[in-house]
């Protein structure tokens, strides 16, 4: 009997997925399923089902997932992260040999990857973390795929994933080996916090055409259409434009059905709490997983809305044009804040990761593909080591052009009232690395004044702390200005 | 020999002062410092310096400590928060007895108190995790105290934690009983959120008085000092003004020479990781915390404002008292978000949180003190399950009456280019919870559309979830409009 290339562990949509693309690409794939009490079991309906006629070894037990394997074994996991991950592996390293890879790809913490990495290394086996981006579609179609892990493992699962994988205009995959340790799952960390702030902008550029410009939902559906042939195309412009002329079944548009409560997988927060860790400033994202927070807040927000209601009625005074400069400006600074993170962790974990190539796998398959992220590949490959993008001429150039708009449509939704966190979160980021004397001078000020936290002088070198005693009231631990 | 009251472990700063409080309030306190290599000792130093003549008794073992002490014991540990705790709560267990008391003082995450009260408490002992608030001073003269842990300690400490606490008008001590396991941790981590959020808040005005009205530091020391005066009357306002007029030896100001690179201790990212563990949008503080981070960006903000320089000369519209009524408004809702942070949390696990009782202890001693805390404590008196500080009339009224400048003073901070993060996050807060239709409709239309997440329908029951098949190409698993 034949082997199989790899095994699936998991049939929830996006393994189901992930492994029909496998099998439409050549492969022979062995499916298993954890949660198999049921009759026919979930193996059983898929091997029935989707799975019918095609390249598939439906199994029904670890024991007979691995010996149905070619070597080394490639057992791939889409199964919910946390510690079915690690029952998992420990459910399989018994049956595996030195040289097999566990290949995680769901949404796992990177921490965890980090972890696993060496523990699974410590067995003579290789691991591999690796993000998969692309929604239910992308997994059958091709998703964008960032795998981290232990190096020697990438030449024995490349042909498979890259065949998976989007493809771009010039036939090359979107997915490329990104790093040692959780690197492939931290870039798909900072991946889906992104996303969370691409989301976000949309909505309150939407927000902004429908309460403040006062159009109708197929005017609006028409002006993302339009804003999709220019720099803002990309995949979550489209589709607003889709969802926002799809009709439900007697006729009424579905968007003005749905339930303004966001919902989240947790994801978004991890951003955040990478950032935090990193102490990086990523506020646009920040904001928007707040805004998500905020959202499911209902019966506060109909409290709220009774006592506060409206704010007037002030004339609009932005066009479309300026409120899509206003976006794009928006969304350098989301960029912008997401790809430094990834630059100081690199550094801080010694991932040495390639930026620009980051951005152009992400370039198809995923969420937040965009024309846009060609511009953050060419940043890139004019200077590998680029802080910040808003460093880089063409960003520049787009930032300086359009900031007198943007300040003006993010004043009037603030003067109008219309809730826009995301936008302006950004603007104050940009306002605040512009700014060459911050007030925090008197932040540190203040600490050193009530709890002796010391602070550094504009005229002494950098690095020599300093501490007054504002009251004269000080202990003797603390007295005097003296250098600590 | 006379017992002593209590012991004090660790000797820095905080430790040393609460050690002389609680002398001078009549009890009998024994000294001990874990670092005792050096010759004098921490405590020899003490001993014959700030303690000298003084009812102190000074040890360097812990044998020594324990022996010297009255019982039921009470040891409390100012010492460096994380693995110490642990380290030194491990090797007094073996020296204590059931019903001692182990106190930590220190800035301790709530989740290591939660878990270090069930393990004392094992053992048969107290544990109390307490928040102590007000700098080196406050831990001298009187601080604000929030203690929480083993309810069954409460009465054997409190003699003591209320006398050295600060006292109200009225005599009453800033310090009562928080509630169990990790509960005085946990405020004292939302305080110091607070606290970030109050100087960052403090900061923007300043760098608004300074950029756009052209004050200069005697003037906007006279500005803060008036505003003090007023219902901002509050000891970080207050130091601010005194900040402000403080010169240097050579006659100048010594604000000016301050490296405007804000520090951190951690615990302000603390307070946000809480809220996104409790889906809390604590968005103002956030920013406060990011603030501080890009501060430290120091090169990177150089480059920037090489590049991007000054974004203009537009004449400043707003005064002085319009900022203050901004300053005030913004402050209304970082409080807010801090207080319903509390409330979250309080339901959560248990703590049955007396805001009210929270917002007066915060009243003296501690760094965020203000009569605005009054202000809170009357709105909770009126509906103790007060979900969110905005529904109280009087903090309705102030938002009311303010809240047509709070727009101008943000929205032309914003044309002018001047970073306000926080009082615009505040102010995109409160317009997104007034909000009763957000744009959130999108991003669950989004997330349906691409990942199949589901969502909820206005004119179906809270609770059922749909999921559409928006391009006609999802598999069997998410084809068509249906409830899940």
């Amino acid at each position: 009997m034949k082997q199989s290339d790899i095994a699936m562990v998991g049939l929830a949509v996006m393994g189901e997925n992930l492994a029909l693309n496998m099998e439409s690409k050549g492969f022979t794939v062995t499916v298993y399923n954890r949660a198999h009490t049921d009759r026919p079991s979930v193996v059983g309906r898929f091997m029935n089902g989707r799975g019918k006629g095609k390249n598939f070894f439906g199994t029904e037990s670890i024991d007979e997932l691995v010996s149905s394997l070619s070597r080394p074994r490639k057992v791939m996991l889409m199964i919910k992260a946390g510690q079915a991950v690690d029952a998992v592996i420990n459910e399989l390293l018994p049956y595996l040999s030195p040289g097999d890879v566990i290949i995680d790809g769901g949404n796992s913490d990177f921490h965890d990857t980090e972890r696993r990495v060496k523990e699974v290394e410590s067995k003579g086996l290789y691991y591999i973390g690796t993000g998969v981006s692309g929604g239910e579609l992308g997994a059958l179609h091709g998703p964008s795929i960032m795998p981290g892990g232990s190096p020697e493992a990438w030449p024995l699962v490349r042909d498979i994933l890259q065949a998976i994988a989007a493809k771009l205009e010039d036939g090359s995959p979107c997915c490329e080996w990104i790093g040692r340790g959780g690197a492939g799952h931290f870039v798909k960390t900072v991946h889906n916090g992104i996303e969370y702030g691409d989301m976000q902008l949309i909505a309150e550029a939407y927000s902004l055409l429908k309460n403040r410009m006062g159009l109708g939902n197929e005017e609006m559906a028409q002006v993302f259409a339009e804003w999709n042939k220019g720099e803002l195309n990309s995949y979550l412009i489209d589709i607003t434009s889709q969802i926002l002329r799809f009709r439900d079944e007697d006729g009424s548009f579905l968007l003005d059905k749905i339930r303004d409560v966001a919902g989240q997988k947790g994801t978004g927060k991890w951003a955040v709490g990478t950032a935090l860790d990193e102490d990086d400033p990523l506020t646009l994202i920040t904001e928007a997983v707040y805004a998500r927070m905020l959202s499911a807040l209902f019966e506060e927000r109909k409290l709220a809305s009774d006592l506060y209601g409206n704010s007037g009625n002030l004339k609009n005074e932005f066009d479309k044009d300026e409120l899509r400069q206003a976006l794009y400006a928006a969304k350098i600074v989301s960029y912008t804040q997401g790809f430094s993170l990834m630059q100081r962790a690199s550094k801080r974990y010694e991932w040495d990761l390639d930026l620009g190539t980051i951005a152009r796998i992400w370039r198809n398959g995923c969420i937040i593909r965009s024309i846009f992220l060609q511009r953050i590949t060419a940043a890139f490959k004019e200077h590998s080591q680029l802080e910040n993008l808003l460093f880089d001429d063409f960003f520049f150039g787009k930032i300086q052009s359009s900031q007198v708009v943007w300040r003006k449509v993010v004043a009037e939704a603030i003067r109008a009232g219309v809730a826009i966190p995301a936008m302006s979160s950004g603007l104050s980021y940009f306002d605040g690395l512009r700014t060459l004397y911050s007030p925090a001078n008197l932040i540190q000020a203040q600490r050193d004044y009530f709890g002796a936290h010391t602070y550094e002088r504009t005229d002494r070198a950098v690095g020599t702390f300093f501490h007054t005693d504002w009251t004269g009231q000080g202990g003797d631990t603390t007295s005097g200005t003296y250098s600590v």
